[in-house]
């Protein structure tokens, strides 16, 4: 997902890609036909000396509406906190390799090196979407460390364990001193917390309690909606349960993409052009000829 | 607790365990039978000159909303913080091995290093769940050591003294430089931190008195809601009053869960598979051929 | 105050110490007094034309919940960020002693080393509560110490100053390297830190006026509520007119305590304790043998 | 955007520049018109049995505050950390400086580096805002360094790792020990951070479902609302109708200005007003002659 | 403003000074004016067909409520920053000078250096009032000190560089290894850092059309209000007309003063007394025999 272009207010409310509409879009049908069938027992039910009103809904409301908003906020929190942390791995890449060009001055290996680099972000990028890493990696590791990678469990740690060696390698050679060797150190020790950041945000959902109470109580308060507001608003019940209705069931499904960042859905963050964006980067600082093409958003503004 | 495969909304609906239902379905029980008694008393209290309405009760309502917004708030953020402590403590662990690997490489005893490191990991979990330690650190820990770190207040800083010395002799020994030292040395302070967070967290509770008048509120509020909603709801007040009054207790009992992450209740942190994460993590590092098996979620999706 | 063993929901509403109860009663008994005259006197001012109705306190109600929301999470902040620089000073002092006893390994006095950062930590929680230090800090201190800590503005940071005396002047006697003596000086910092920060939340009040303004629109809320009431509710408006007002008045109330965190009231932070668990640590740390008795709570959860 | 003046309350009310009346006129005016269309077809549809009344409206529009409250805190929260780094980029900009002065003391081509740190700020500011960097640019750099920093996808990293050589020779020819070197690499590490910090702002919009949804909902809410209103307000119909609909176009259309925080509409950074504060301060600390002028605001407070 | 000792709550209701109210009073009794007249005009515009019913004033008065509460947060949080700034200073002031006392042992210029120090501070805090600095800094300052400081834009920044000036001739002379110089270069570091954050919170407000818009919506809804209130209220809507302003406006202008913490305002940060602290803080550590008294609160608990 990239920043669209401003849009005038009134084409921006047809928007269909990227809102969660096509998700809700049959909830809300539900809804509006529910709407209808109430109107027409409404006689039959009320002889039964049933009745429902307004008031002890909007007590309801409002308190579901306050607790919606505070998990949209936590949500929104692991959506915002797996960005920042995307944003360190740049900022932690690229001052890694700036400072190895600035110290290994003669080093004729630094693009082996950041071989290494690109290959964390990418393990990284794919065991967060439990994607298979083996074709992608084999890019950038020899078979050896393709081999070892592959057989542990945080491939990226393993990475990160290589980098180290190489670094401790010149250490030992004489071409790194101590302060510079623990100063790109520091910068392992950055990715190393963005790596167990992004496992945290992915492994430890909200807690599932939290999730299903406000879930539970949106469905329910939808459902007895159309029955509150029918002695009051008759023929237009359909129409406000669902804007009511929509209101509540969007919010409640976006929690639930943000909540996981690391997805592929719409709102989720576009790791795929993250991890491009990185790799073009360090080629360039390496003034590398063959760099990647970078990729760009489809035409409803999406990017994986 | 663990993230769930997707599910359609409306079996999750019905979803029974990781819930909190299973605490509170007495009280909510209790609370559709209070409001039948309600009805049936309707006529005979009124003619005493007794009514009550909604409206006082939507202020209410209202109020205990948003303070239970609020505390609920500061529950999920002491949640958050506890995973974020033991994410940090993953992220110690890795670089303090990382960086003891590349800069003592000679160095035969790694593996004496890497136990204190998973002992210390084991010793805190244990100490925040008050359960006995010296079973589970004897797989790590000579008699001598484990004579010193079951006679403290604390174990775990008693092992942290441990590997500063540990990593001292060396420096005497010359295979440190005092500068690797001192950085070595900030792993063990960052993990330091991370003990005295879980402490405090532990030990400090969210002020009583804070979750005493929410609580008190809560079911005062729910007790009187059958009286005001007979009114105008008359035989429905039974559902409506269940519906409203289980978006408040089960908030509030959530809050209750969550203030306390350390615990083994269904929303808490699993600390036994996150400590099985990080041994296992440690010990392919120095890869070691003996490795436990990794701790799995049940059917419930529950990890302890 | 401690965390309490887990209690059945209905003896817990009955708790009075430990709550603010026993701080707002005679209020509730007031407000419950006034609803009393209230309901009396109704017909004779409805006879002359006065008269209230709930709509609009509905809305002073919900915006007065607002604001008193906001503020009590801006004074349970100041608790929250109370405890996590007592944590941090935990760390410190652990880290401190563990860094002194690793590098200053022949070291004969680290004992004296020790009473300093005793006398450091006993000094804060002293002038935080305003009481007098010098029969305590005799305890830590020599004679020539005590005259110089006590003559200043900030006995604290002296201690601090000698603290940092002590290292110099092994620095300068060759047994603390540059590096080794940046490094525990960085620690001193960190209880710079902790000193300045406690000094912060102990002097600067949240803004009188915000205290100010929501204390006075919750009594003259609460003292014009039975008059709104009493139309609908006539017998019932005591009681709803006090719960209601028992929850704006305890709130209220509890972020007054919150707000001043270092104080001695039951919401209060237990220093006595903490100091008391820091002595311990680092009397044990050095294997003294001479270690004072655990503080522990009284039969009412409380610590001081 | 600077900092007004105090000004008395009653012609603050009357201000247009700046505030987002200027966007929103036509939509409240529409909202006007619409109003008085309502009042005029109320008997029409009244007759067809179609009826809306405030109450389902009082559920939805606290709603709506509620979300819209939450997002606006999210985009806020947005600018003022767009500003903390670029005031980040003040800091490390000053002390890079007021380091190598110090620690270079017989350096004669300072002035050189200060220039690469200039074109640093330029580089970051005109790519946020998609301006043409060359002629700017081009006034601190020489066409070889220009030629370089255009080529690559971020010219301001580029201008980073030319810093680093520079700082880098000084090191190699024996003017900088390693640590001195390692401290200044860690201000080009700060710098890198605001770098990436900026572009995650400029790159990652709040989720696009997030806005839509409450776009959409505000949208709806104010178009239905006359219809609401006009049964208990007729003829005042238009002027409430007006005035919340204000309230909620006008937070949602300075939430999408605040977004944004890096483009040129009212409520935007002064990114110019920055750059050229940071220009004159870097040159001032050089003790140069020809300093650029202070760029001020215009009479209505506007800084671009 | 300093803490204030604990009243009861009956006289606390009626405290002027440091409260808003001297500020705002006759916006109260306009409201209240226009109350009565409300009243007395009454009939007529109702024969015109003209009502105003408190129910879609509900709508408006909950959104007001909400987001002026966010906007007080926002400013609120400006107050805390701002108030954490000057608390930073107090630990760099004091972590500098005692890192110069245990380094640089034999240094007979100490109280030197400690001059540029306090310059430092009453540097920051005039600039950020706009008071003239000259005859403050003389006291610090040499001549050519002072006329190098004055020429530039920020004088504290100059000072800063001639702290570092200092340091580095002793680093020059040998006194300073590297490693302690980096040391007490990071102090100034922390300086540079609180310098820049207090002149981003007094150059960029919170955006302007924030508080527009919520200034205006509370103005134009206070002066509906008693048009809404009257049909309900009659006689007693002068006074519930103003308790629900004076809620409002009371917060609307508490958000106003703590927007800029700086200022001379009842609730602005006492920047006087902290700059008194922390000089009398220096001197006492350097032992010094002359040292200024210490500023006290007025009778009204305020410090300037």
């Amino acid at each position: 997902m990239i920043a669209r272009p401003h849009q005038h207010w009134l084409p921006r409310i047809l928007v269909w890609h990227g809102s969660v509409l096509p998700k809700i879009y049959s909830r809300l049908l539900l809804n509006f036909l529910l709407s209808i069938v109430v109107i027409a027992i409404l006689p039959w039910y009320t002889s039964l000396g049933i009745k429902l009103t307004v008031a002890p809904f909007s007590i309801l409301g409002v308190a579901i509406a306050i607790f919606l908003g505070f998990r949209n906020n936590a949500c929104y929190a692991r959506y915002v906190e797996a960005r920042l942390l995307w944003g360190q791995l740049m900022i932690a890449s690229r001052s890694l390799l700036r400072e190895v060009k600035n110290t290994l001055h003669d080093e004729p290996n630094i693009a082996e090196f950041t071989r290494l680099q690109i290959a964390f972000v990418h393990s990284l990028r794919l065991s967060l979407r439990r994607q298979p890493a083996k074709a992608v990696l084999a890019n950038y590791l020899d078979d050896k460390q393709l081999a070892q990678v592959l057989a542990v469990q945080t491939p990226a740690n393993r990475i990160l364990l290589m980098m180290g060696e190489w670094l401790a390698v010149r250490r030992r050679e004489g071409k790194l001193s101590d302060i510079l060797f623990h100063s790109l150190n520091n910068r392992l020790n950055d990715m190393s917390g963005v790596l167990a950041g992004c496992e945290r945000i992915a492994n430890t959902p909200v807690p599932f309690a939290y999730s299903l109470i406000l879930h539970r109580t949106v469905y329910l308060f939808c459902i007895m909606l159309p029955f509150a507001l029918v002695v009051d608003l008759h023929y237009m019940t359909p129409f406000v349960s669902v804007l009511i209705s929509y209101t509540f069931i969007a919010l409640d499904t976006l929690a639930e993409e943000l909540e996981e960042p690391f997805g592929m859905e719409d709102n989720d963050l576009p790791l795929d052009a993250i991890c491009n964006a990185i790799e073009i980067e360090l080629l360039q600082m390496n003034d590398e000829t063959v760099i990647p093409a970078k990729l760009t958003a489809d035409k409803h503004y999406q990017l994986t």
